[in-house]
């Protein structure tokens, strides 16, 4: 491929690089100001944020990307090429979609509903709520009748696919109906079977022995120090950049199991940044696939492997050295697979997870059609708790719709992805075992390694250079196959 | 003053607002890089560093910028906002004064020079070094006189004036004149004076209690840590930007006191930058006037405050109470106003350090105007450290010519700012004096308060709304004036 022939191509390269170097500014900005920011700095980081926030969109939709990203098209380009044109002109028309006034209302609506949302949560003000979500969601709607307009498909399939690109409604409908036939009942008899199981008391541990504990852990999973970070924030999360992965997570003194869980679920995430493609750096086709294959690889690291009674046999001697915990590997299996339904979606067990999801799928669509209004929103959701998990939520709206943030910044669309990931990482897990025999049985005989490096190879190196059905029919002879999450929760909990 | 009369000006304001927006997310790349990163990440950062140094430098060298600087000069403007602009047409001539090609010739230079020099220092390899060196050497002169064309000064001055604007070769000339007339002699009354003197043990520390001391020590000096933080890197420093002041240092768990004074010293910028004044926060005038009057407020703290007999009584106890440390304020101050000379500038006290100084202004003039060769400088060193010290340093060139990382890295004319600081310093303390009484006498009376507000009212707020030698007559009734250094000197150790 001479450069001459593709000239536009390269050009766009370029300019794509630079988009990636001010977006690891932006990366660093965000996970400092989320673990190491004192509060009096932000509102000086606000406003420089806001400045390269600006500054990238205005380099996403720069005049010349149409014509060049055309002419780009015309040129003789490797297939690797092609992929990374395809997810350049993704980004431009993802970026260009929408118009920046409206932008602009939807940015400061979030903020202001955000803001008294973290305070009305507390009161369970749901009156006081109300009128902001009324407010963002109209917004929300425009930006989804522009982006429908746009990418010629349907305002909520519009919302889906700016995180799960090629995702439709009809799509989602027809898998999680499936799901809803038959997860109701299993919760029933997982609870049925699990009722005569002794509970196990949690032993206190400080946050600076957990802390160590986790780096132990990510070891174990073979996260790479050298390229990333543990911190403390707030809120768990996964950010930098792929070669220097800022990892976060919280300690509870009280019961250290659910931030060692969170430390394992991170790690899943930063695993596959950390093995996106080398070549493919600061280039979109470079870039994590979708947020559902991204949740596919957390939720890898947490429910397929973190949760298993191998991993957990792995890991105790070092809960034994760093907390001083006496339980054995299998009382921490039945802690960490017990099920239980509850109100809150983040504190949700594997098995009641996806009830969540159904619901919250469910009211998005609704909202975003018009079918569903706000104010109707909380009996909404008492009737599917109670139908989906058998819980009476009324006039519980904290732990209720007011539970989540994604709403109260406008953000619809997201939650699918979650329990696709579910299933994209049960369906992986199958497909694994045909080549390498039970995943257990790996992690029992010290080769959690080969699980990492069939990961790697059908996953993580891909990067974006495939359609989410092109990775996953290489990867395990299929698209989306959501039976083989229903066989991994029955093989695990009946 | 209405927008329309003025609306060049706020043109500019705008633009400049913008980059210091992208200079605070330099500043918080730059802390990064030296606290928190891990080694792997740091050739994504170098290429997103050097991105974001262009778009900066592209931004200060906006082809706009020449004629909307000629027309908001002839606009109505108050004096504070002509002051402003005189700061934004320096930062435009300065950012303009060197072609783009020089600058990366050069910094490619200092980049292999400082990364050779490294490994030669270890070695004492001067014979490595100094090819590197002439190299560089070479280009700091091509800089040098570009920048004093555009100046009208000779080259030398032009480099001075990067770091102490107006500042010039002849009056550094007249002002070292008198110190090297009496310095020498005052060392040799001091050492021995100190001969007889007694010598204190220092009681080892860990890193984590010397921290919990410097928490304590910065905030007894009133450091904000509502807006900043202290954390560990292997050079100290004070980044970040005014309203998120990030100050570092490094412990030695063998001898607390090196670090606890670099805490001090430390503490001296950050007071400065988080005393500048918020009305002019992201415009040049609100940036601190020069690096010699930033090491002046450093200075003040660790000098005229640290090492004094009131302020180790204040913090006495606190050595007591976190490390365990039993000396007593009598024998602190001992340890802390010893006097020795040395080889190297970094670990020298307050009476020998102006003559490495001396040493470096005479050394770099003359390679500069081309009088001294690069071979010929460790003879030039040698001969004046013996001159000025009484050390012979033949041959030993890692503690000699090779010391300093500014050479390495091709920064000629900052050295002065040090020995000008301290001589700021000693003349703010004499005219604070006048107002307040004794500073030692306020420390003891529980009124380090009425110091800082001196500090805030007469040198932080000031910002760089005035030139250096209007700040000086307005805070103390006369321009730099080296006989209170004198004074301080004599006073504290004779």
């Amino acid at each position: 491929m001479s450069l001459d022939k593709a000239h536009h191509y390269q050009t766009l390269a370029k300019h794509f690089q630079s988009i990636s170097h001010f977006e690891h500014l932006s990366a660093l900005g965000d996970w400092d100001q989320a673990t190491m920011m004192p509060i009096g700095g932000g509102e000086a980081r606000g406003a420089a944020m806001a400045e390269l926030a600006t500054h990238i969109h205005n380099l996403k939709t720069a005049p010349m990307l149409a014509d060049t990203i055309k002419e780009a098209q015309q040129e003789a380009l490797t297939a690797e090429q092609q992929a990374n044109l395809r997810e350049m002109n993704y980004q431009y028309l993802q970026a260009n979609a929408v118009p920046a006034d409206l932008v602009k209302a939807k940015t400061k609506a979030a903020y202001r509903c955000e803001q008294a949302w973290r305070e009305q949560r507390k009161h369970n003000d749901w009156q006081g709520f109300k009128p902001n979500l009324e407010t963002l969601m109209s917004l929300v709607k425009e930006e989804a009748t522009i982006r429908a307009q746009t990418l010629g498909v349907s305002p909520y399939d519009a919302l889906l696919d700016k995180f799960e690109p090629g995702m439709t409604t009809a799509k989602i409908e027809h898998i999680f109906g499936q799901l809803k036939s038959w997860l109701p009942s299993l919760i029933q008899q997982v609870q049925a079977k699990q009722i005569s199981e002794p509970r196990y008391g949690i032993p206190a541990a400080t946050a600076s022995d957990q802390a160590l504990l986790g780096r132990d852990v990510m070891e174990t999973l073979g996260f790479d120090f050298n390229h990333g970070r543990l911190d403390i924030s707030s809120h768990p999360f996964c950010g930098g950049v792929s070669s220097d992965v800022r990892l976060t997570t919280r300690y509870d003194e009280a019961d250290f199991t659910s931030g060692l869980m969170g430390i394992i679920h991170e790690t899943g995430h930063a695993k596959y940044e950390q093995g996106l493609p080398l070549a493919w750096r600061g280039q979109p086709a470079g870039l994590a696939r979708s947020m559902a294959l991204h949740e596919s690889q957390s939720l890898f690291c947490e429910m397929q492997i973190g949760r298993g009674a191998s991993f957990l046999k792995l890991i105790q001697p070092l809960l034994k050295q760093r907390l001083g915990c006496q339980l054995s590997h299998q009382q921490l299996t039945n802690i960490y697979t017990r099920v239980s339904p509850g109100h809150i979606r983040v504190d949700a067990d594997e098995v009641t997870y996806p009830c969540h999801i159904l619901l919250r799928f469910e009211a998005e669509k609704s909202l975003v059609s018009g079918e569903l209004a706000v104010a109707d929103l909380p009996d909404f959701w008492s009737a599917q708790m109670q139908e989906l998990l058998g819980i009476n939520t009324d006039g519980d709206y904290k732990n209720g719709c007011m539970q989540d943030i994604h709403w109260a910044v406008g953000e619809l669309g997201y939650f699918p992805s979650y329990t696709l990931g579910a299933m994209y990482a049960a369906q992986f897990k199958q497909a694994m075992e045909q080549r390498l025999g039970s995943v257990e049985q790996a992690i029992e005989t010290g080769k959690l390694s080969d699980v990492m490096t069939w990961l790697e190879a059908n996953v993580w190196s891909k990067g974006s250079l495939l359609s989410i059905d092109e990775l996953m029919i290489q990867a395990t002879g299929e698209t989306l196959n959501p039976i083989h999450f229903k066989h991994h929760l029955e093989n695990r909990y009946l």
